[in-house]
């Protein structure tokens, strides 16, 4: 299917057309859901390319575009959507090798977009800077591939989420045409890339505003009952003296799930995993009080955040393979109320976990539900009882970019788009309507993309 | 009135009884009431004592105990409630002798009660960090002064005011008793001092946490109306990723008070006057832009604080002597709301402008109200009207620390206060019922007293 010629004009960029590589290139973590598993099995690629340097990137983007090749940039394939798996065919465009920090001032850094997110938080720390944000899977997660296909993660208690203005300072991307040009998109403009699943431009460069390092102790703090531990989680993320760096609330049994860190877990207990910056500790320890929790874990910087966000639903997929998800965000007025209901109501079939984030100027908290899969009807049903609580129910299960109704897709973005990548090569078939697969959905992604969601946009 | 021997034991700690000396130490900035200055006319202390070290201290304090000697402690005189004035004569303790840093780790710093705050976040800064906040009299004003006596300021808007956990790390203080004690408190102890105007212990050294130090611009945004720059001041405050210092939102006439910024504030209109960081700038004026506001000034640093909270009365006054003002708190529901009722019945009689601040885990406006002093009928009657639109008022014309009723005096502090200075020599007359004047209140004072408050605990 790949012309020769495309190949030929690679020239000396690495590049693999073995079967096993474009099998493992080919994958992201969208595994952690039943319904995109069996949406996306057996998409390849054709080959995997791994640019050197941007003008390895321009190289390949003239390629494409001249051969008509479609193209998926992968950073390090950690997405739970989708979003770097091959629906096309085509290339893969590995982007590790461009692992380069520009520059880096005090309050903001300017680094190639494959350079992996722990590394570049360790090179910042080394000028008592930090990253603002990471996922959870920060030591193999890249810049790009996080500003490209996440919105918010261990951070984002203090400074909201990617979308929110000022979380990204600037982009540099490469369009794919015969002659690519080079674009530097600044302010509000970084957001026709951002979150775009990688449809818009090829990403080389990324500008991030930097927070102050502090020394993190990994936390752990046990409670009777889950309400008790959201008040709390509530408390802490809101009082801004004491400094925190992540407030994840687990409702029993996920805690089990944690296998090694059941010494700290009690049996029936709810557990908040938080970081908390050593100089405020006394006055943690006070809250803490006030809200009858136990410290049972505080050591300084364990990795305790592999434990959160997206990584809560890998360890429970790890005791329980049955086990799938809905993604939801509570309201914002009486955001613990509806935490309760949700909780006394459905508590028994979708455990609780919640991420408390900032997320446009106000305080609130993300829920990952975990319940045993039984199919659409359920997972239907569930989405409808969250829903009548207030709360926004995204759709985790499919990969169309617009999850699963247009409304929550930019029309600025679409236009962007055209101007960018004019033959649609880009990561072809997240689109519904602009870009669809020949034939149409069918089976399992088809099922995904009609399940309902409130809209919600990150 | 003076013993002797209470001069003798001060040996060769310096200490004046001239006149001159005696009327300019005994003075704070509560002129700018005029009620406070009809009540604290003529007080004036008997000797100032300027302590070198803590050695010093425990010295004065050994011997205002032995001798029944009133004792005020004093950093700059900048507060507004009286906090420096001594009721009852006796020796003023002036602190900016007590300057050292005592440490500074990346998180936070440790320093001598007497060292200006200025001088403090100078050096910080030497080091990429800055203090969480300050008070509008930043140049002057001395760190024990500021946590003995003020409540929060310029950084407010990011991290709460200094009662919320974790904004004041540790305090020293000296006991007034024969045998003085050195007593660290730390965690939620710090708040038997904090804002206590000095009644509980000699205060000599304070540990206080950190922020990541920026390129903070002094920034003028001009708006056509009030309303619509009240919205953008609290767009502003919660928008997480914009870096903010401070967010003051001023109603016309304020801005004409300001002679100096003459040029930068058009005539009949709004205007934010704020402090961004130069990272987020791009994402700032988008901001703008989305409200309509225009800047009309953008330089690095120039000291545009000093305009705003206290200062903003004091620019005020000296355009207008006739004017006088209230403190109050918008609620915490609503706040914009409650911001333009009030704006819309009394802001022709009442000018108002606004300080964006955290407090207790949410973001509010504190403001102050400016008028054309009538008397106590006109004050009771703007409280009251105040209050209808569920406005929090506090008692800022009255010298007591209970603001005008026991409720917002914590019983732990008076409890405290009998442990540190059970001769009751610190600042007498401060706490109603517990330390009377002879005589009582009279006149002036006690109208003040009188005045209705809200009950508003700093």
């Amino acid at each position: 299917m790949l012309p020769d010629k495309f190949i030929r004009d690679l020239g000396e960029i690495p590049h693999s057309r073995d079967a096993a590589a474009l099998r493992v290139k080919s994958a992201d973590f969208s595994w952690f859901s039943p319904i995109m598993s069996a949406a996306l099995a057996g998409r390849l690629a054709d080959v995997v390319v791994a640019p050197r340097s941007e003008q390895d990137v321009i190289r390949i983007a003239a390629a494409c575009a001249k051969h008509r090749v479609p193209l998926v940039a992968r950073g390090a394939g950690t997405g739970n959507f989708g979003q770097a798996v091959p629906l096309a065919g085509g290339a893969v465009v590995e982007m590790p090798g461009l692992e380069r920090i520009a520059w880096h001032k005090p309050g903001s850094v300017r680094a190639q977009a494959g350079i992996r997110l722990g590394l570049l938080d360790q090179e910042l720390r080394k000028n008592g800077r930090e990253l603002r944000m990471h996922p959870s899977t920060k030591k193999l997660a890249t810049l790009g591939g996080f500003v490209g296909g996440g919105h918010a993660g261990i951070g984002s208690v203090n400074w909201g989420i990617l979308r929110d203005r000022g979380n990204i300072l600037g982009l540099k991307i490469i369009t794919i045409e015969e002659t690519p040009r080079l674009l530097e998109l600044r302010g509000d403009d970084v957001n026709l890339v951002h979150h775009a699943y990688g449809v818009n431009g090829l990403v080389t460069e990324v500008e991030l505003p930097l927070a102050a390092a502090h020394e993190w102790l990994d936390t752990i703090v046990v409670f009777d009952g889950f309400a008790r531990a959201a008040e709390f989680g509530m408390a802490l993320a809101t009082q801004d003296g004491i400094l925190k760096k992540l407030v994840s609330v687990h409702a029993w049994p996920i805690p089990s799930f944690f296998v090694s860190l059941r010494k700290y877990l009690p049996e029936g207990k709810a557990a908040a995993l938080l970081m908390i910056g050593a100089e405020t500790r006394e006055a943690f320890e006070a809250l803490v009080g006030d809200f009858l929790g136990k410290v049972s874990y505080c050591v300084p910087e364990a990795g305790l955040y592999e434990y959160t966000w997206g990584h809560t639903t890998m360890h429970a997929l790890r005791a329980d393979r049955s086990l799938t998800y809905l993604v939801c965000i509570f309201p914002r007025e009486d955001t613990l109320g509806a935490i309760k209901r949700v909780h006394g109501k459905l508590g028994a079939e979708a455990f609780l976990h919640l991420e408390f984030k900032r997320f446009n100027g106000y305080m609130t908290a993300e829920g990952v539900p975990l319940f045993r899969y039984r199919g659409f009807e359920q997972m239907t049903r569930l989405y409808k009882a969250f829903e009548a609580e207030g709360v926004r129910i995204a759709n985790a299960h499919t990969f169309l970019l617009q999850n699963g109704g247009m409304k929550d897709l930019d029309a600025a973005q679409i236009a962007f788009k055209r101007t960018v990548d004019p033959h649609l090569l880009m990561n072809p078939g997240k689109i519904a309507g602009l870009d669809d697969l020949p034939g149409g959905l069918s089976g399992a992604a088809l099922e995904a993309a009609q399940l309902p969601a409130s809209g919600w946009a990150y």
